[in-house]
């Protein structure tokens, strides 16, 4: 691809020889001359310097940096631009692959899928190798469903969404009533509604509602490996990185970030623009914006042995801190 | 369904007109004039009073506040009988929807499954789409397995039982003996076996045992990608909910609860009654029946940083209390 | 399988009749007099005197105490002849159920399996039901994909591995660009590549990299659920354990362990040699060889409570132990 049809595609300033080739994406210390770069943290200028890139895509502010090193993509937010830059090529290469679907004729559903006659498949939607999609279940415009993803019964995924492979939306959402040491089963009758522009990472599941639905707002990204359970309801363009767990009736609000191998427990509400950290467990609703953490610091194990041993007998180290205290006024 | 056909199949004392249809089941704050809810926690009651629900099941302490109210019925365990009404809705609706077989003429195993010649399905089973059955596996009476499962070689599950999209049973238990830096294989030659009444959420995996064979009990509920390792044994009606990991040989006894993200790990034993807080890690036996926890709390980023600092000094901390007492003393 | 076979297959010392035949292997303390078994840490060794086995594999220096109970194998390194002596079982059940290929006319791929022409599969290797192999994916000699395996597009995997049930190799790396409140997506343009002698466990997931490759090195052994994010190198012969997670771009080295759960956050470096315990967060770089731990220690419900309500104190209870330092110095 050369220079000229990337900005003529996404705009941007170019400095540069516009009939450049750029053969490859890659980040600025490995990009040989024939490569595409971009610099979006300033904290990394002296990269930019440094690297052998073809062309780099910067922001305004480092316009003389990148001009006084050579080609380069000025915007105003070369980490965005970066990204349109990987969906252009993405598609350039499925088309030089043949990979392309041509004019649609009807969605594009694999042979070995199994599609129950009573599903509704949007005429520019995909579905995948050895995917099932039940009776009922509805898949939006140009969503793709890849392979050996699981849509169960009247679950609902709405348009331009991506669910990797081994995704399973609609299981049975964990609910049972305690009869003496028996659990008797709660047939879970809600089902799941995903909205548009989701994107859903390999492995994860969405369970189905117990009587109401299980809700996805539309800009959603969640990562692989992650477990939502029933009845949740994760608010528009919130983020989950991997393992995340969100128990049910939770309610995620918009635009929160969940960090890997978080827990949230169950029927908890964390409002907007809540930022967990990886690994935390949220106990309690929290309804302040901000940055929450719990993560027990890594050590030494030795170290942390000790630590651990004395951390069972804090609350007595506190009584002692406050006898000391008392005793020092008298 | 009329609330005379309700009664009839689960008992329960009906106050209200029995010719009364109701559409759906809901909670009380949502429930409208033509749905059926229910009071299972007293605390809900004044829920009760404004509630719009055709109906309400209800505990006995609870007749007076809801008759009062409107139709209901009244049955000791309000919950259990919650429960029941979803599975008779869900037979109701899979009927009406012509996903009853009918009598069976031998399994039902969809025709993509990829069910092994030396396997054996009872004639009341359902193999679903894409489910993968190997040699010598067997599955009991009315047992289901969604679509996308594997059951492994030589692998048991009893009757009853539920297998959602994606369960994995029978997996190589993670066994190798060290050579030098090498990890050499050591060949998983047990198998799983699984009661009656078990339900398996989706995604979740059950290694096959190294020598014997990984069990689990009748009644034993576990949620999604769940991880159990080789030789478990897993007790009689113990749950377990999303994303919770059990290691190699550990013994988790009847009548257990581990909540969500929790570890419990290898060669452990948990006796009868222990409930295990979400994200706990069980580093030691636990025998005496309880409640046990061990999360660090969430708190605000900043807050937390300052707090975690200090905690990897908290040894010294003690010594240094320890000293002033002492010093105190004098 | 007659003693004999099995020494003129593995080596070691037999004492004992070598024409005995062994119908199966046990641990110590439950195989009968048909079965053999293995002592490998001396601590055990009073099970050794006490146990039935037709014969046991002992190390040199438990040679006389095995002798004088029985029939015995000695060799270096008991543990890792166990685990030869497994794999040589395995192959002879194959053998007697029928499962070998016979010599190879080209890979066995399962006839459910859909494999894209333009994948190349080693005439030696062997794809079970219902995987999806993408184009441009590569398996190498005599490795294994078992059943419902997804091998994306381009991904390599290398000589004698082996990917368990519901694996997925190559779903999109978790990355987006923000525009606003919402998400651009970074098309994941790298691939994986997976070295020789890997093992990886059920509905484990290994993304793809964002520009370049995520890499698996020569040896790596991973368990069940593991989420190993994109452009992520992981070190030979490292092994992790059940519901690990790593984060994008993290290095992790050779002989590393870690413990099942941890989490390892992006971008951070672990050196070789590092042993990582269960359920521990890696959120700095540690080039240090050693063992390290962050769990937070499980106690009794209330007791936890008091103790983690302190926790939260815990910098200002610092602060008083300095303020009663300096006035009795006072």
């Amino acid at each position: 691809m050369d220079l000229a049809s990337i900005v003529s595609a996404l705009g941007g300033e170019l400095h540069g020889d516009a009939a450049r080739v750029v053969t490859g994406l890659a980040p600025l210390e490995t990009a040989t001359s024939n490569e595409l770069s971009f610099l979006s943290n300033p904290k990394y200028q002296q990269q930019l310097a440094d690297s052998n890139a073809a062309c780099v895509i910067v922001g305004v502010a480092m316009r003389d940096a990148a001009v006084a090193r050579g080609a380069c993509i000025v915007t105003e937010q070369p980490y965005l631009y970066f990204a349109k830059v990987t969906q252009l090529w993405k598609r350039q290469r499925d088309l030089a692959r043949g990979k392309a679907h041509g004019p649609s004729q009807g969605p594009w559903v694999h042979a070995s899928a199994v599609v129950d006659p009573a599903a509704t498949i949007d005429a520019t939607a995909t579905i995948g190798p050895l995917c099932v999609v039940e009776a009922g279940a509805r898949v939006g415009a140009h969503s793709v469903l890849k392979s050996r993803v699981t849509l169960g019964e009247d679950c609902v995924v709405g348009a331009r969404c991506v669910l990797h492979a081994g995704v399973v939306i609609g299981a049975d959402g964990f609910g049972f009533a305690q009869d003496g040491e028996r659990w008797e089963k709660i047939e879970q009758l809600g089902a799941v509604q995903i909205g548009d522009d989701v994107e859903i990472g390999a492995n994860t599941c969405i369970d189905r509602g117990a009587l109401q639905d299980t809700v996805i707002e539309d800009g959603v990204k969640l990562d692989n490996l992650i477990q939502i359970g029933h009845n949740v309801r994760v608010g528009r363009n919130t983020a989950m990185a991997g393992c995340v767990g969100v128990a049910g009736s939770a309610t995620v609000g918009p635009n929160c970030t969940i960090g890997g191998g978080a827990i949230v427990l169950g029927h908890l509400t964390l409002g907007p623009n809540v930022h967990i950290s990886a690994a935390t467990v949220v106990s309690k609703s929290i309804l302040k914006p901000g940055h929450y953490t719990g993560i027990f610091p890594i050590d030494e194990n030795a170290s942390w042995e000790r630590n651990a041993v004395t951390l069972k007998q804090l609350h007595s180290l506190r009584d002692r801190i406050k006898n000391l205290e008392k005793e020092l006024k008298k």
